[in-house]
Parts: structure tokens; C-alpha cells; sequence
């Protein structure tokens, strides 16, 4: 059996029970890196006391670049070793950050995997939910929709989805940062937006006043939280 | 101190470490009751086994109709009474089924409470996410939103979000359940949605067909998630 588990965002208490049970009963972990020839994994590090001692760890490069060839070769080899492993009777695991089924990587491996061995994913908390409820600022009642947003579509698509609505979470907001920000001032939410830069990590920054927030100050991963209905304090 | 906690759906593997933490040291917890008199509480029954014996539980009745009037009286009292407990020196906790901040009961809680005591809020998986692991079904990739609609919001109105979108949950899939089947057929759905009834209880059902879904067979918390880059098995 191969398990997809779920690690929730930044810290070790995110971790569902689900997930640590069967995290200790895994023969072959596989974590994922972020750079070549690297051994430091967030996800491992997230999970690591929660480990049988007996596992063992494989670290693997996943690129997170848009090279399709590249891209598509690693993940290929990755999930040939994976089925191997597991037609050879093994428990195998793999971690990822956040829940596997929004804009996860372990969605190619699923894809690659599902039509060959047995599959059980297991959710996570995401960063958006994490950081809804670490500031408690909800994201969305009654009948409205809540829009999940990555910024990477650019900001006049963005636009477009944001007129009118009152819930909108942004995720992956870096590269058009300040066109962003003046989107949000132009459609008059800076009162009912929050900033949140590295989420759970000790470098966490929160923003509750959007005008004074300077690109320099975010990182790579930043999600901004609109909700009309709930002004902030 | 008010501890708000959200328990994710249906069983206790949902939980996450911070929550069983937090869960652990209270002195009291309120559970919500879906009904007057009724003891029984699906929070409650899901944390049970987490609890620290000494904590008091105080079951209440959190009334779930639209009586707007009924609504905030109830609320107001709960919430002046959690208030209490919390002036009075108590680590006070209340179980909410889901994430906290995701159309949940909750929110009306935390805007009652949090100009008066201090609030720590712990996020908890949805049922959104816990379908689309449990079925190896992704919700978004890339570069794509991600609509969270409420069926409540009306056929005509859904129908205007969906058309053209890749990635779409709804939820509260009922009373208007043979209009948004309709719907889906009509935008050329069927075969990248998914719908589940009673999703983590014993009476759970997945429907990988949904022209093959009567009404009858369906519960009032009913998902549907849809996929238009995910092709159904």
C-alpha cells in the first residue's frame, strides 16, 4: 500500500492523528526536497518525532520549476521506485505539505501511481484554514462562495474573480505583489484584508493593514485573506 | 482563556496534535446539541476519547434553523456564559465539526466573544478535503481557482459560477439536489464529479456516477466535487 499523507502547515501539532498512526507503521518514508543533492525536508522535519525508528528515509528532489521535461522525468523515476517498493510488499509513505489535493505536487504522483497499486491519501490542514483560524478571521458563512485564488494567474484574472465577492482567499502571492495590494485598495478591501507571510514558520509576518506592507517584507509564500463581512479590529 | 476547536469531520483520526493538546487541559467544553433536550453531540462523540476526566461538560443547544431572532438569543447566552467561565479564571473550549472558520456556527461565537476575552482558534479538516483524499480525488492544480459554493445559494446563481470553471466543491447538496445533477449534466460534468452522502459516518456513500443518484439515497450533508482535469475512473 502506498499512503499520500498530509502534514498540515509548518508545525508538528497540525499533524492529524490519522496521519501519525500511520506514519509509525511505514517501512520506507519518501520526503520530498527542494533542491538537488539536499537532505532538509520541511515535511520531514514537520513529521520526524512522530517516525517508527525503523523506517527508512528516502530523500528525493522534486522539482518545483515549470521545465515540463524535467519535471515530468523526475516524477516518472520517482514513481517507478515507489511502485517498486511497494510490489515488493513494503509500506511506503510519502509527505507533503498542506493537504495533497490543492495545488499539491503529489497530484502527478497520484496520477502516475493510481493505476497501478492501491493508494490511501490522508488530508491536511491547509495554510489558508491555518491561518483563518491563527488570526480568527473567518473565511466564509451563510450561502457566499469562498474563491481559492493562486496569484499566479495574474492580475487581471484575478480581478475578475474578486469584483463582488466577499470571501476570497489568495494564495501564492509574490511576483505581482504590489499590483495585488492596489487591486485590493481599488476594490476597497484593504479594511477587510489580512497579509500572512511564511505561515507557521518562525519567520511568520501578519499584515492587518495591507497599505503598509512593503514587497520586502513578504516571502515567497504569502496568502492574503479577504472576507467583506468580518472588518477588522 | 476560549478555546475555540475545530475536530474535523466524522472521526477521531481527523484530529490534529494541537487540538488533542488543547482538548486535554481544559476545565470545561461546551458541545453544541442539534436538538432541545438532546444530550447526543457528533463533536463530542468524536473527542470523547481525548478528553481529560476532569473537564465539565456542558452540553447546549445551538439552534440550526433561521429564526433569526431565536438565533441570537441563543447565542447571546452561550456566549455570556462562556464568558463567565472564562472571567472566572477557567480554560473554557467549544467543539466545532469541520474548520472553525469555514461556514461553520462558530462565527457567530467568536463575534460575540472576541472584543471580551482572549480567543485561541484551532483549524480542523474539512469535509471537503477529507472526500477528496478518502476518494484519491485532486481538487485544483496549478494555476486554476478553487470555488467552494454552497448548493443554498440557489441553481441559477451556481450555474453562473460553475460554467467554465476547472475546480469546483459544492456542499450543502439537498434541497435542490435534482436541479444541480440537471446542472452538471447540462455543462458536460458527470464524468469528472464526484458525490458523497454522510461523508466519515457509518451511513457514508460515494457516488462515482451521478446520473445514477436518486434523491432518496442522498442525506442532507451532501458534497459534490468536481474536477474537469480529472477524469473518473
Amino acid at each position: 500500500m502506498f499512503y499520500g499523507i498530509g502534514v498540515g502547515v509548518g508545525n508538528p501539532g497540525k499533524v492529524t492523528m490519522e496521519a501519525i498512526d500511520t506514519l509509525n507503521m511505514l517501512d520506507v518514508l519518501y520526503v520530498p526536497t527542494a533542491k538537488k543533492e539536499e537532505k532538509f525536508s520541511v515535511a520531514h522535519e514537520i513529521v520526524k518525532d512522530y517516525l517508527n525508528t525503523n523506517t527508512e528515509i528516502k530523500s528525493r528532489h522534486f522539482p518545483m520549476n515549470y521545465d515540463t521535461d524535467e519535471l515530468q522525468c523526475a516524477w516518472k523515476s520517482i514513481a517507478d521506485e515507489i511502485m517498486l517498493d511497494v510490489q515488493g510488499g513494503k509500506k511506503v509513505g510519502f509527505v507533503t505539505i498542506g493537504d495533497p489535493m490543492i495545488y499539491s505536487t503529489y497530484i502527478y504522483l497520484l496520477r502516475l501511481l493510481r493505476n497501478n497499486i492501491e493508494i490511501t491519501t490522508i488530508p491536511g490542514i491547509t495554510s489558508f484554514l491555518d491561518i483563518a483560524s491563527k488570526n480568527n478571521f473567518p473565511l466564509v458563512e451563510g450561502e457566499d462562495p469562498l474563491l481559492i485564488l493562486p496569484a499566479t494567474m495574474g492580475t487581471e484574472r484575478l480581478r475578475r474573480y474578486i469584483t463582488n465577492e466577499t470571501s476570497v482567499v489568495i494564495m501564492k502571492v509574490y511576483k505581482n505583489f504590489n499590483e495585488v495590494v492596489q487591486l485590493l485598495i481599488d476594490e476597497k478591501l484593504e479594511n477587510c484584508s489580512i497579509v500572512v507571510s511564511n505561515s507557521s514558520k518562525n519567520e511568520e509576518v501578519v499584515f492587518r493593514d495591507i497599505k503598509n506592507v512593503n514587497k520586502d517584507d513578504i516571502s515567497y509564500f504569502t496568502t492574503i485573506l479577504i472576507n467583506r463581512k468580518w472588518e477588522i479590529k
